[in-house]
């Protein structure tokens, strides 16, 4: 362990010369100049995934929605806004061996987003059109050529947690799931620990709740492992 | 000056003895259990006005959305959500001298929010419907008792800001409207500076553009004089 921990200090450890793409936080999708859908993602577990990447020694480029918690230091950081613009900061980044992505994305965006404020007034109540977003998660796990290694991708449900992350994995292409347990009466989401099952081909690993931390730490030292 | 500094340290100040009631931030209107609509207010605003009338001597009670500032100390803090819990704040609140609503409040809310998170599956897009909130404005500019003698309201404009901000003043019923320019081209909402016009039945003051605690610092003598 101190060992590891010189290692760590020299930028050294077991993903050392590996570039690791992760994503974090809400995205925002704007309705008008002042308005906008989000979502209840921190980004605290995001940020904790990346500083336990680069405490292995990874170099890591971190595509971040307008998060509440601040980015780790020692990672690229690249702030995007929409889903839109996290999957052109993720294209546009360089090869990545794994890709982890945490970001909590809207599956929608409002289509015809005003320009001008909308007024409250004798026209009555507005109406949103939506249309889907980019499915970034899908996108990079079915890349013909480029696929990263290892694709991780994260669920939060509310019920059915196994079996929705379980389909989620297949459907997706990706190769890993972390599933959250975010239902209210959990009390997890925007709170400092998280449930999580690790769902994988080979099976569903239930690990204990706890600090994001300890989730970013054995997540980190799982993708060292995998990368060999 | 050094009388007037003592005078503040001491809690003393023109306002003393009264209580002035301030609202502050967004709201977060839910979509479900993981996604709302929001507003890009930082409640930084509200946050510098209830520290300067806090200054000047006056008991603050601070109803405030999600800010992404945190409140100022020594001000009776109430955290809410949503529009009607604000407006429930405001209505649970001890009579007030003046009360400033610098809220950024949701105009609608989504009906029927979901107890669970939507999926994106086949079923298709997802259609929200919206019901117009309470207007906490004119429903206390219009109390038939127990209105304070003061009543402030905000407007952030996108278009016509002072053409709108005094069609507002005589629609709400309230006495002063401080109206906010908040084109995306000024790059101001979300930032550290404000340009104001003060709305009065007198007419309108144009206030410089400046920070957003000169600004607090201004309409807290305006205020500390109206109510003389």
């Amino acid at each position: 362990e101190i060992v590891a921990a010189i290692g760590t200090a020299l930028g050294d450890g077991p993903l050392k010369g590996r570039h690791v793409l992760v994503t974090s936080g809400p995205t925002h999708e704007p309705i008008d100049p002042v308005r906008y859908i989000a979502n209840r993602s921190s980004g605290a577990q995001g940020a904790a995934i990346a500083a336990a990447l680069r405490d292995l020694g990874a170099r890591v480029t971190f595509v971040t929605g307008p998060a509440s918690v601040p980015a780790p230091a020692g990672v690229e950081v690249v702030a995007v806004e929409t889903a839109r613009q996290m999957l052109e900061a993720v294209e546009a980044a360089d090869p990545a061996d794994a890709a982890i992505f945490a970001a909590a994305v809207a599956d929608w965006h409002v289509t015809e987003a005003r320009d001008q404020k909308i007024k409250k007034d004798a026209r009555g109540l507005p109406t949103l059109g939506f249309a889907e977003n980019p499915d970034i998660l899908a996108t990079v796990s079915q890349r013909e050529t480029g696929r990263p290694g290892l694709v991780v991708g994260f669920a939060a449900e509310t019920e059915n947690v196994i079996e929705h992350a379980t389909a989620k994995r297949e459907r997706k292409g990706c190769d890993w799931i972390l599933a959250n347990d975010v239902s209210p009466e959990t009390g997890i989401m925007g709170g400092t620990e998280n449930k999580v099952h690790l769902v994988t081909a080979e099976g569903v690993e239930d690990w204990p709740r706890m600090d994001k931390h300890a989730v970013a730490a054995r997540l980190a030292e799982k993708i060292a492992e995998a990368l060999g």
